[in-house]
């Protein structure tokens, strides 16, 4: 019955290839991070729905994943009108088309006109700068944006789009990277038992949804690590400038990140008001618990762009400790020597003992003729320096702070 | 009537054991705090309602704890079964299931089974992290998370989670710790007359969500005597760097603690807008209360956090300080000793009083041939010193700021 | 026909003790504000509605004030039956029942049943530490709380609790100070004519909160004063670390102040959004002034704060200006004399004039041989040191900043 | 007919006396603010609607504007029963009744009652600090309260309080200045064509709160070009301590110029609001407009804050600047001097080169005795300073930053 | 038929004019930004809606531009009648009408009568600072502004105002600059097929909208491009004072800038509420994508502002740190060369040797007489100073921090 059988077991997706791995000579790239991106792709009075690609977008790579109940295939197509042809003959699977990577923009006007999309929809998805939302279109569709986000190597923030289109039996997902967060979904369904299977396509955009918003955590994660190894640096080594530049980047990403996070939020609160006839109370159950999620992940954000606020004061104060050090040394130093110098060059003066006419003047620098004077002299110095060397220490200027 | 009748009266709980005490040497892992927690284990695109048991959890112990308005019985039961017949044994008493520890994910998915918990909330159960919540389940049963606090010996505030199940003649709460905060309640069953026995089973959430509350307080009670002794440490002693880190983890702490309060109020604030149905008028005079603490208890974090960031900036000022004390010392010492360097250098100049003719050159250093001139410039160098010292002293750089 | 027919006029209040004002030994009490006493205080786990007396709570004196439109009496009470006999026995007069002190739990329960008062309000009463707050009880009685505050001599603000009760034909205040600021209420009602003496009991009751409105100006002009007093020191005299201090706890006390006020404007929102049952339209038009006099109450807390915040940046600036002079002085004097010791160091070198042959070398320090040798030094020495204080000068070093 | 016919041409205001305008003796009642002023002034306890006089009020002017479509006619009255016998004498005319001073309590008094408002009301006109608001009153009579503000010669924002209520046929409006800001709305009710004359009283009552509301740009230009000096100032003089009080001033006056722009939007969101029996449709054309412009002097008002919270940075910034400023001179002489003094001391040391025996020490300080020492020397002594120029100029030092 | 019939392919506009661009010499004019100049040239008291022409305004060029699905011609007309003659001779055609240029009382005051507009939106088109915002008026039609925005060569944001009116076959837009951001849209109804060739007026008014909304990505682009800037600045040169008075006009652009854009987002969230008969479903769709633009301007803007205040964290911080590097030069070099001076100056002290008696004093500095006396000496001196370059080295001073 099925021509084209595909072999559900064969690895689909190559793994993860070092090319496409941020490596330091594309850090420029990763950088030049959405923000920037966005301001500078924009195509100013473009016709809305214009559809172009943007430069560096990947080839497409064309995934279907069919299921029902009991039966899981997954393939990937070379041709989309093979993908399309084992689509339309199996209406009564259900069916995940996952599409990875943008650069055919035939193809892409393809896929929006056999699936009923907007053309403004399709621009969101190729513009790959949407923030989190939910639209409903058609009769009860929903058109989903998901912003999924990875701490790379490079210790920045980066992210991309996952944008969901849902329809009668089948999802239909775009994103521009060929290596996402979503295995654990494909390994949910491709295993004997699982919800997803049972359950409408809704479930399986909902599972997506979640997957993202769980993929949140491991990113802080990683950021409260990077956050602690800063404050490490902070209090045990002597901590350069740079590290301020780092301070103030990974808050400007944490900020960016609550940026993604916050519509996320706003998407899910929608969803959950949205009338039973688009999204069933049963599967609001789940996406109730999705918005708990998101008010955690926002929390967690908000807590650490506060460690950083925290980190920048105790760098500032950290600097001026030093400062604090360095004038210690120096006053210390010359607190003692300054006045010995005086003693000395005191008895370096050039007074005459012998008057004009011969007679001793007694008045004049009598100590320089005392046979002990050198020596009382010497413990004179010793004296200064250990009164001042106690007096130092009673204000703790020589412990350690 | 009663096969195994428990002793009501027996000491069913150890003491708090000192192993469970955090100890400098577990220090770390109570550092793992909540935040870093949750960011670190969530289960990235786990099945939703999958139930994990967190590392680190407790063996269940199981307590029952059955009254009615003239009787009460409580024992801590070895086998769950056990507790189940005679739970189900008596239809006419009231129950509260305490169930201490998750470890033993079977015993958890009973439990589940035959209290009819939805999986998803059993996960928020035993993730422990969940904010503060209430949702309603069943025709009017509730589901109620609270997050109890307390300001560890660690200087350190320390959160568990307690979830409520309300059911129509039992309670049944879950938590991962053996020592909590609710045995002021459990003493009030005990006691022979008591509004707990003689209300509805809701009322007995009701409380131990109102003892969570109260315990509150004790908890900024002490955050607001260690404030105090880091102001005090500021204005008396030298502090050093370590202090600011301490102030500003406790800033962390106080705003992780407002996010614990915070969803509290909002939690009591969706039960006064139930229907009468679920939560009776009668009731919600008593959360009415409830709502009054959460809110004074967000009063209190706002106003501890106003206290740190207070610290901060004493902290910053007195660093300021400091270095303005240092430079006072440097710039006296040497303002005294660098003028009269000069002036006895002066007198080192070994310019010639004789002619290449031998004549007396009277121009050169007369000074020096004076009878009175060594005595001379020791007063004048003794005026400077004093001139200086007043000019000091006026300027108040001398008395102690 | 009037048994123990108080006299009216006698001065029923005894002068404002001497022994009731806080003296500095005091002090240690006074500081034990609100914030931390609700902390503190709070009874963890207690049975809801359980009556407890503050420790410190005074002996409670009773005191009635009965007046219809012509005629007013007041009297204090030794007993609380004779109290409750007269206010019986005297439907046609509308009652002031004035409570101040709470040390007698018997009696506070007794007038808890007696004026059918909720268990929970009467513990709001006594806790001491109630936000301002409204609640509807019965068929249309208010409890009212407000907040009394007092700039004290310890330059502190120092707050109370006013409770109010209004019923059929009376009002029931309760308050733990002998020593309070409604004696302005209670000399209107004693004047011939009054609106308090023609209106319902409410009107009493909005003549007391409006009179705390009010009380709320001079604490804030107190603190207007006590900021101006605090800028003029940092101005003018020098000021120690110990002004911070003080800046920063006059700011912890406004942002207090502020959450007194906050509820009281949101206490008289809801007294104004009451249905014309409970809360008359002829009444609302005066609660109407009372929520304007808050939010300029609210307005002139925020001001506030802001000067305070001014103040510390002011202190920040001054610190750091002082550091500026101090510096001045450091580099002007070293400035000038380093290099005049230096050259007199010159010309203490002992360069040899003559060879070992005993002839004269005129290339080592021909200049010690010259007749006008130190005339001359000592006039470049003179150069030298108006050069810099020219240079100084411009540089605008020597005015005094 | 008209028997006191006024003359409308006569100039019925004295030119901007002299006498008051703010002189710097009158400074402290200038500086007397509405915010002290406010709390200084409330009078605590006294019953609502007690009218006082404020201290300091001006003698009333009453002046009367009548007219219709064609003619206009004003006069000033020095007595209000004629004022009120033209007045009730001209029903078919249109008034503006203009009362300035408040102090002549029995007049006031008079006037409320003639002209039905309420003692509430009243006592907010004569208070003088009351926020922006619109109260309506009677079937549809208006009270509308407008701060007008001035950017005065002494660098501080003055405010005066206009009270306008709207009549069947008359506007009535008290303030205690006798020289405002609303001659232009004269200027366009005496002109021969307007729309004032032709619309109802409330339009009238439209163009002065817009009156007072476009005062606002020039109060607001004025702190704009303060502010400009204020960065000149600090970024091209030497500025003093005094420059951060006054730049802290300003601030607080931005802050309190808000307070009153924000609540005169509101006041005109709720006259939007209102329903078409008390401002017709055709009416709320101008104050959406009036709306329009009270956003955009709140925006400008906070674009005002940010420039000068800016400027305190850029002060603090200067003032740290200057600090190292004063540290690089003292470092560059220190170090170029005390190492050329090092040098000079060491051959002003007394080794002898003659051992006890007479033979000469050829080890002790040779270069004493070279003929070519000294010059040599003064070499070795430039060198090191001209190596330590280059070495400061290299990092910048010398270059004025 | 068409008596004029315009050239449609000739280039209508000049190219941009090398004198409209402004030059450093015009820059104090275009530093009289928006906000000074809204401040300034507000007309108190002016009646509402009176027409002035701001100084400076361009002399009016009119443009009209006809089309319907299949034709486009575009003309500039000197005169305004011929172009209302062609106006009105094609009716079956639509009319973009864009008149630029306001700088002509009589001609505005005219077309204001011929399209029926409002006086009041007439000012509001000359007046030329208004906010963001829509009007419905007349039947259905709407007054849009929006601001169009530009970061010009001089580092400034500059903005213009464009007023856009609907009709029923027609658009009339105003502008005060000859060359704008919407010749991409005149582009799009040159070219064969387009949307707003086939959609009704209110397309093309929101092809305008979008057009400016799109405009802020560039402009938002440079901000960021010179915000990098600036911070490798700060990082690598050692910026001036001036680079942070740079940073925070750019700071207080980006405020302005927002202000700019969140008015424009209310503007589409009002369009988005307004009834179908004014905005049919089909086009909101439109808006929606529009609004979602505007969001993430905010979203932008938001985030640059962060930057920038962490650009002045950075400066302030580099301030301090060049002060730290100032004072270790100054601390470095003091310290090794004081003692050195001291022990120097010891060995020039002239203790007497010889007794009076001519018996040498043995105690009296015998290392000077001593043979190795000078050279051990400079090993002594030579161990000081290694000593103390090592303890600096390990402090890290020595390093370039």
């Amino acid at each position: 019955m099925e021509p084209a059988s595909p072999t559900a077991a064969a690895p689909l997706l190559p793994p993860p290839d070092a090319s496409t791995e941020p490596t330091p000579e594309r850090r420029h790239s990763v950088a030049d991070r959405a923000d920037t991106r966005l301001a500078r792709e924009a195509h100013v009075g473009q016709r809305p729905g214009t559809l172009t690609i943007r430069e560096g977008s990947l080839t497409p790579r064309l995934f279907l994943i069919s299921y029902d109940e009991n039966s899981c295939q997954e393939h990937e197509y070379d041709n989309y009108q093979e993908l399309l042809t084992y689509f339309h003959g199996h209406p009564e699977l259900r069916h995940w088309i996952d599409v990875r990577g943008y650069n055919d923009l035939e193809l892409m006007q393809q896929i929006m006109a056999d699936f009923e999309l907007h053309p403004l929809q399709m621009e969101d998805v190729l513009g790959d700068y949407q923030r989190a939302k939910v639209d409903v279109f058609g009769d009860n569709r929903l058109f989903l944006v998901s912003r999924m986000t990875e701490f790379t190597q490079l210790l920045e923030i980066d992210d991309d789009q996952l944008s969901i289109f849902t329809g009668p039996n089948y999802v239909l997902t775009f994103q521009d990277d060929y290596v996402d967060c979503l295995d654990t979904v494909r390994q949910r369904i491709r295993s004997g038992f699982s919800q997803i299977k049972r359950k409408p396509p809704l479930y399986l955009a909902y599972a997506l949804t979640d997957v993202v918003l769980d993929q949140y955590y491991p990113t802080m994660a990683a950021i409260g690590d990077y956050i602690e190894k800063l404050e490490d640096r902070i209090l045990q080594d002597r901590p350069d400038r740079r590290v301020l530049g780092r301070i103030l980047r990974m808050k400007k990403d944490i900020i960016r990140f609550r940026r993604f996070v916050y519509p996320e939020r706003e998407k899910v609160a929608e969803i959950l008001r949205m009338p039973d006839e688009i999204v069933p109370e049963e599967m609001k159950v789940y996406f109730r618990d999705c918005y708990d999620h998101a008010i955690q992940a926002l929390d967690l954000a908000e807590s650490y762009r506060e460690s950083v606020t925290s980190l920048v004061e105790l760098f500032m104060s950290n600097q001026s400790n030093r400062m604090n050090e360095v004038m210690k040394v120096l006053t210390i130093i010359s607190s003692i020597f300054i006045p010995l110098s005086f003693v000395v060059g005191l008895y370096g003066m050039n007074f005459q003992r012998e008057n004009p006419d011969g007679s001793i003047n007694h008045l004049n620098m009598p100590e320089l003729y005392e046979p002990w004077g050198y020596p009382v002299l010497l413990v004179v110095l010793a004296a200064i320096v250990i009164f001042q060397l106690v007096y130092f220490y009673r204000k703790g200027w020589l412990t350690n702070r």
